[in-house]
């Protein structure tokens, strides 16, 4: 008896017709990609109109795509996709410092400085001395851990988004624990700043009632031999956006409290510990 | 308690950020998509290298859409998805003639014929008569029902991907019933043939060791006054891919039998009555 395609074994229909010699992996994603893209259809009972709109939609944001633009990334971020794959792929045990989204604005290759010195090249912004230890989960110190950092700047624009503005690498650096596990550093208070709201992406969230601002943060990638990379930020505490950030990025053990700095040799002072897994 | 995004709850995170003034409509829609995207995710414990290629096969779908080629529907096509959400809107009971896919290649405006007249206007192929009637539920005659029908040339191609071969509007036509709800055209027996494979869709196929072929089949789209309007393939019984058909379309109340027509007026003969429900 020959099955063909039915409303009731459509998924099934669809994935008996893998090849014998598919890749096993691919296999399981794609049996499941199916089961689930079918079941989403039959329970929303998707009409031709939305299909439609469905395949419009999609189409537009692969068309606006380009160099300096990704829109699917984008769609991946508002949908909390981006960090769903990461918290998957980056358990930790209780205490160890967590992820939250790479974000498109990191560049390799930022200048090595001494601690204590500054990220903020252009001098515009409220400056901050960032400061804290690198841990493992025992509390030791970890040294020639290299923390690689960076923000926007005051007008929430990262360098890369303004490539004609001088000077170059400003609020970049990376920074490299000696004995102690400390490091220090001043740059600025970051602030917060939209996602590209010009496109698919921002009509889907102007259609679902959402905003497209990420509340302020500093980005943070720690490496060190031995121990799991962390991508992560610190995300400002008092910022209005920090329970509504548009890519779902915040998590609790990541604020940072921002306080005046009484030395008075910058305006703000934030401290923060990371402590890395073994791997 | 504020609830930041965590791997359990991420659909939930989700699915809260949306205003209260969402379409109710759109609201089922995304939180229904985003319970199964994330729950697929889950299932496979995705990992990021899948995911940017997941990202990537997105984006060459989209770019190289064009006015002339529609990657999207193509990937709904081999999916199942188009089949499934033509089953979900076209229901109909015992006995009425089934749906299948529309198929990009239809043309509005083609011309109206006697019956018994050809649309085979270049003569190429085999011929074949076709013939049934038009009926409802109960097995009588509609009379005024339009049939509009189009199939592919001796090479495979529709007329609309050869913009350039005369003469115009070969293999297409449209009839209408008479009193008696018989219908008599003649054109050619259909072949098999590819759907485009040069694109990020037919990677996909060769991936899950999938061919991109169609079994030969005559598009019927029938219109009648105060019936549902069917749009739909016969298939040709005996065709190598009748069990294979790429886009999902074939059903088994859709096969067509091929006989050789004695009479000789054509090379063959194929009966099909079509059943029409109200609405």
């Amino acid at each position: 008896m020959i099955e063909y395609f039915t409303e009731e074994g459509s998924a099934k229909a669809v994935n008996a017709r893998m090849g014998d010699t598919v890749n096993p992996r691919l296999r399981t994603i794609m049996a499941s990609l199916i089961e689930h893209l079918h079941g989403f259809i039959k329970d929303v009972e998707l009409t031709e109109p939305e299909w439609e709109t469905a395949i419009d939609f999609l189409t537009r944001t692969g068309q606006i795509c380009s160099e300096h633009r990704q829109e699917f990334i984008l769609l991946s971020d508002t949908l909390g996709v981006s960090m769903l794959v990461d918290a998957i792929n980056a358990r930790r045990p209780q205490g160890a410092t967590e992820n939250t989204v790479f974000g498109p604005f990191h560049v390799d290759g930022a200048p090595i400085r001494e601690m204590g010195e500054t990220i903020s090249l252009d001098e515009k912004g409220e400056s901050c001395l960032y400061e804290g230890r690198v841990l493992d989960l025992q509390g030791n110190a970890i040294e020639g851990a290299m923390l690689d950092v960076w923000s926007d700047n005051i007008d929430g624009y990262y360098d890369v988004q303004q490539p004609d503005l001088q000077p170059k690498w400003n609020n970049r650096g990376r920074f490299v624990t000696g004995a102690d596990g400390c490091y220090s550093f001043r740059g600025i208070k970051p602030v917060s700043y939209p996602i590209p709201d010009d496109g698919p992406v921002g009509q889907m969230l102007a259609l679902l009632g959402r905003h497209p601002w990420r509340p302020a943060h500093m980005h943070f990638m720690l490496t060190a031999l031995g121990y799991q990379r962390v991508v992560t930020h610190t995300f400002a505490v008092g910022d209005e956006y920090l329970t509504s950030d548009t890519v779902f990025g915040v998590k609790a053990s990541l604020l940072q409290t921002f306080e005046h700095n009484k030395s008075g040799a910058t305006q703000w002072k934030a401290e923060f510990d990371f402590v890395l897994v073994p791997g």
